[in-house]
């Protein structure tokens, strides 16, 4: 740029993004509790320790029986097989069953030796010691088998995920009550100008409020990095100067105003003594005299002292950054819905409103096989939700859909 | 419902969703610094007790003017002033201007009297006393007038809206320190399950880690709300009543597990005693098992123990529940994409990329009119976002097109 002239040339804003980005290296790591995980970037593959179940477990209230004890029952046919005791959840059955025995089984108990399917309490009848069984089932039914859901030494989240709610429960099913996260950014948020006054001070004439630092430290808190408001600088190179030594103790700094070509745009020229300007002057509006260097490896953004501006550039180019600086790119944010090819057929009943748990990747639909709401990683390993309304049968293959997005796609930097 | 048989009768989610939220009343209001405000609810209409910008001021640097003194300037045929001062940034000019007279003035600076413009310094060449100007100006031409952005006494943000980093900017700038807000609920979490072991404890046999307190208690976070983990409850009356008793020092407890209509369920039983139960089994799989009640004015959720179902129900019950709270409904999300109906043409310089503030109503979208990056209300009074890419010389009136949301679209409830 050429100073009392205007900008010389303008970068487009990918030419401008992609040198800041490839100037970025990412923070360190560090460790923090499950409880309070979310939004936090995994800088770890994470393994099962356990399988989870850690044992074969009922899915549903009922009795554990063998399976083919109950084949040819019917309501108009019922099979009577003697009951001889029950599970308690969270104990190990001190019973095993024998053929033509059943023993009675809450969700989450753990399955008696000799049974290999749970019949459904609703499909049976207690007439005290014999019960009466309406329905077959097939081996295995309504089981959830030990390591069915979560195998021992299996990968389970991935390192560069942002960490969602459900990924803190399949975490806290394997026993892991830590997890290592890249350390999210700190960053100095700074307004320049000599006509600002901080709120909460009185307005003299010629003078207006500061709306910039106020604006920059709740976007940065609405998308869980930290701010430090380090106020006023007036338009001199010595305060100037000292809020920049100031804001290198955090690992990154705003700068609003005071970024453009005129005589007080001190800003670019101060930084410039410190370390290398990327780029000043975008094309981009509003927002073109955006700016951005590194110092001692830290991103100090010079934003345009508008406000709206500001928080334009603000989105475009440190956003980016501050996910670089955890070591991702955010490709797609959850919550956003996205179209593709069903890769197979979905069934789902007329008078219930499914969501079916899909994986979605380039535009290809994959329903995620699970066997009950219960597993969990159904969650995790899918990405996506596809509602199928109440009054739908399901979709069939092939079929062009939109899903929302559960888990933020990401790719990993380094 | 009917215990040990199955659910009598399913409500359909929107039934279920209305029992809720036509049972709940908004919490109290408190009082937030802006520099804090981000996603919460304002509890009152904002009124301007200033004009905003509180004088005329420059919006470019240059030389303020008689605007008719420049008139047929050109780089052909510059035309001559006499530079007689410069205005300081953040001062009143102590300098007005006669016929063929201008003054320096820097972004920002009051217009002194005598001058209706500024002429861009990029348009003028400093010759010492005289001042070459090349391009001629209109009147108002880069002035930002006194009360241009906001006029004293005018409604600037209305009551039900979430906070954005744009309204805690407009706030700053009138000088608004503090707003009124709705309280946000603090939530208890509880688990139910004698086969639950709260992660960091040892897994003994038949047990298994709990993942529904930490999944809950970061899906809360993650929407601003605060979560009280208040841990396990084993299956049993005494302990359910224990917990549901300590919940009810908080304005909403989430309970999971022991919901269904087994023998172990407890909750919806324990729960009775104290409250109303508004429904019990709704038509949405996974998920069916969700409950709800009213105890003490205060919602009790019982979402289904497998964790699927119960974050399912969580977003589909609990959020819309925990926002009505907060006195509102959520329509559309921020950064959603919708579409809309231009009403007005929207031109653009090819080669610099453009993004729109706009207002999107009910399918039609109406772009504000803005004099100025600088103007920070058109990015209040903007719900939306239109993005003009480089390569486009803007849109005609009448195209359908797509915006960002850049607020969330919200129903107040009372």
């Amino acid at each position: 740029m050429v100073r009392g002239i205007g900008f010389e040339k303008l970068n487009s804003i990918q030419d401008a993004l992609d040198k800041l980005l490839t100037s970025l290296k990412s923070l360190g790591v560090e460790h923090v509790d499950i409880f309070n995980s979310v939004g936090r970037v995994l800088a770890e593959d994470v393994f099962a320790p356990i399988d989870v179940p850690p044992f074969d477990r009922a899915t549903m209230d009922g009795y554990a029986c063998r399976a083919e004890d109950t084949f040819g029952a019917s309501i108009m046919s019922p099979i009577l097989l003697r009951c001889v005791g029950s599970v308690k959840i969270g104990e190990v059955p001190k019973i095993s069953i024998k053929s033509g025995e059943v023993v009675k089984i809450p969700t989450g108990g753990m399955i008696p030796n000799g049974a290999n399917a749970v019949i459904n309490l609703e499909y049976t009848k207690d007439l005290g010691e014999t019960i009466e069984i309406y329905k077959s089932v097939t081996p295995y039914k309504n089981i959830s088998k030990r390591g069915e859901d979560v195998r021992r030494g299996e990968v389970v989240i991935r390192r560069g995920e942002i960490l969602q709610p459900q990924d803190a429960g399949i975490l806290s099913s394997l026993g892991i009550a830590k997890v290592k996260v890249y350390k999210k950014p700190k960053v100095a948020v700074i307004s320049t100008g000599n006509e600002l006054v901080q709120v909460g001070e009185r307005l003299t004439n010629g003078k207006i409020y500061s709306s910039n630092n106020p604006m920059i430290c709740n976007a940065l808190r609405e998308l869980n990095f930290e701010p430090i408001n380090l106020g006023i600088a007036r338009d001199n190179e010595n305060e100037i100067t000292r809020k920049l030594e100031n804001s290198l103790n955090y690992d990154a700094a705003i700068f609003t105003g005071g970024t453009s070509v005129g005589e007080k745009d001190l800003v670019p020229l101060v930084v410039e003594r410190y370390g290398k300007i990327l780029f000043h002057g975008v094309a981009m509006r509003p927002g073109q005299p955006t700016a951005a260097a590194i110092v001692d490896s830290k991103p100090i953004f010079m934003l345009p002292g508008s406000p709206a501006a500001a928080l334009l550039s603000f989105y475009v180019f440190v956003v980016p950054s501050l996910y670089r600086l955890m070591n991702i790119k955010i490709i797609l944010r959850k919550w956003s819905k996205v179209e593709g090819e069903l890769m197979d057929r979905i069934p789902s009943e007329i008078g219930i409103q499914s969501n079916v748990r899909v994986y979605w990747e380039k535009g290809k639909i994959y329903p995620i096989r699970i066997s009950g709401s219960g597993i969990l990683t159904s969650f995790v390993k899918a990405n996506a939700l596809l509602e199928v309304p109440e009054n739908k049968e399901g979709y069939e293959k092939g079929e062009i859909v939109e899903v929302m997005l559960i888990r933020d796609i990401t790719e990993v930097c380094e």
